[in-house]
């Protein structure tokens, strides 16, 4: 192994109002940096080759001036993006990691990246991925990583589903939505999904197994499709969209319904003052609802739990996951902002390096 | 006992939109009625003297033409306007009631009501109210009625509130929202109302122990506001008034705060289409909120435990309770509608008979 090597890095070159455009990020070139730890990195420092580069839409949050404080610190502009990522080790001053390991948690947008304490603590050792391991080291950005949790976390923790209850996700084909809607199927509910273009639809009801989907911009009246979808009302909904949905799923909510709060997507571009209105959450106290906000990290002590359930439903088929790979690090701003406007088909994640 | 006696009645003339005013009821002159249960009473029917009459802000949306399903269903025109009341007991086919017991529940806006079945369900006997129980009888309308037992659960399960934690109620001064700032105070909790007017913030502060209060028709900006009383942030909001109040509290919240979400007073007369548009739901995921709606009827299996707790806190004084009563059955309109112009000044009820 070479001494140096060339590190590209993707950098945010200012604040971003409205949609993010890739003239708000900008691809460096290959700096060379050392492939060992320096003498100036903290213990407990780890060096990894980045290999698979998450896209996921609380990245966008990230990029606007910070406005009040947030529970995710604001990119600083002319710094490495930073999100999920698969990598390997390359030199590690953690106990827990040795060189050739490899690593899913947060990396930065770059070639190498040297993850210290305490950003450390979010990395986490794969045991099944690659070879041998039967599943695709890419699952680590998704079903196996961070959205994967997400949706164990927010369906059966937060939602708390019973059989026969009635489920709506939207954003149901990506990278979370896709898994509520499988593991609704799989607890003996009736779920329904939204997405954003008729493709999506189809896998939804094709590939997913969800019992009905529609296309939202296709609907004049949100409320109307919701009505059409649930006769009877939803009893859970996850939501990952906000806005006119949200207000609209409020009216055909059921009694002692719940709504797990995971995503705003349909918010984050807007300016402050353009923030869609919500109208209809007085039904919150008629039907007795409840509407619960999450993050994953707060959950990270039942990944072990999850994997255990989720791994064997992977490896029989069970469950399936659609991945939208784009490949190398120069393409990674474009699918970032692609997220926004549903250009992905599934877990929109960056390839920047084979395995080696 | 005569044999018949007059029943003057409230009715709802017709149904209400935007604010309500005095000709939206009428108020009926006595007919004669037998003073004993007719033939035609379904078995389980008890007649009642009505003594005392609750005005409540749930009241205002069964006003309204039924626009969809709701918990609570409307009032229908030329009909007798029912609500929370305290009676005697005249005459009862319900083994559980006898002549001369005292009994609160949802009874009729008329001097005499027949309770039928199923609604005689609501009907509960009064243990300690009176001459010889201690506490005003009229107390079961309030503390020791539906918004007692609003605050308690509410509160105490709804919130699971900390020692230490900071409270936030709006339309503090009101029948609920002065027994959860006294709730939260004997909680430990360092606990904040808003209220309408000089006089209610003054009574908050020196009757209800609130550590601290303000008006909010006097604050221009209530995100503003929030902060000066709260600059750490709000972990438990009780949350009666809807709208601007709660946008202003969404970005004062803490991480993992929780909203009883009890009343929309705010918003109960405005038009479909006029509802107070709520924008920083966003705050619902980064600060990991939850946000709950209830209603008193879920709870009634928790009065017994809520009553043993609360009675020794009103016989002790440690506990206050601030009632504003209209005189006469002819003044109940009037005294329904001031709720909603916040002219009332602590629980709102009617007294239209001496407990005879």
């Amino acid at each position: 192994m070479a001494a140096t090597a060339a590190n590209r890095r993707v950098i945010l070159k200012d604040y971003v109002e409205g949609y993010p455009r890739e003239e708000h990020m900008e691809v460096l070139p290959g700096a060379e940096v050392p492939l060992r730890l320096a003498g100036d990195d903290p213990p407990g420092s780890v060096l990894v080759r980045n290999l698979y580069l998450s896209c996921d839409p609380y990245m966008r949050p990230k990029m606007s001036r910070p406005l009040r404080e947030s529970y995710t610190a604001a990119f600083t502009p002319g710094s490495v993006i930073t999100g999920y990522g698969v990598a390997r080790v390359l030199d590690s001053s953690d106990p827990r990691l040795a060189p050739g390991d490899l690593v899913w948690g947060i990396t930065g947008w770059e070639d190498y990246s040297v993850v210290k304490p305490p950003a450390t603590a979010f990395l986490a050792k794969i045991s099944h991925g690659g070879e041998g391991g039967g599943v695709p080291l890419s699952y680590y950005t998704g079903i196996l990583g961070m959205p994967g949790l997400t949706a164990y976390v927010g369906f059966h923790e937060i939602c708390a589903p019973k059989k026969g209850e009635t489920v709506f996700v939207s954003a149901a084909s990506g990278a979370v939505g896709q898994l509520v809607g499988q593991f609704a199927r799989l607890a003996g509910c009736h779920v329904v999904g939204s997405a954003g273009s008729k493709e999506k639809v189809e896998l939804l009801k094709t590939k997913f197994g969800f019992h009905d989907a529609f296309n939202y911009k296709e609907e004049p009246d949100l409320a109307a499709a919701l009505k059409r979808c649930f006769p009877e009302g939803i009893d859970i909904y996850f939501e990952n969209v906000g806005g006119a949905m949200l207000d609209a799923v409020l009216l055909n909510m059921r009694v002692h319904g719940r709504i797990a709060v995971c995503g705003f997507i349909s918010q984050y571009n807007l300016r402050e003052g353009e923030k869609d209105a919500v109208r209809n959450l007085s039904a919150v106290i008629g039907k007795r609802l409840r509407m619960q906000g999450f993050i994953e990290p707060d959950h990270k002590h039942l990944y072990p739990q999850y994997e255990a359930w989720v791994l064997p439903y992977i490896r029989d088929g069970t469950i399936a996951y659609v991945e939208d790979v784009a490949e190398g690090l120069e393409s990674a701003p474009k699918a970032l902002i692609g997220l926004f406007h549903g250009r992905n088909v599934g877990k929109q994640l960056v390839r920047i390096a084979d395995d080696e």
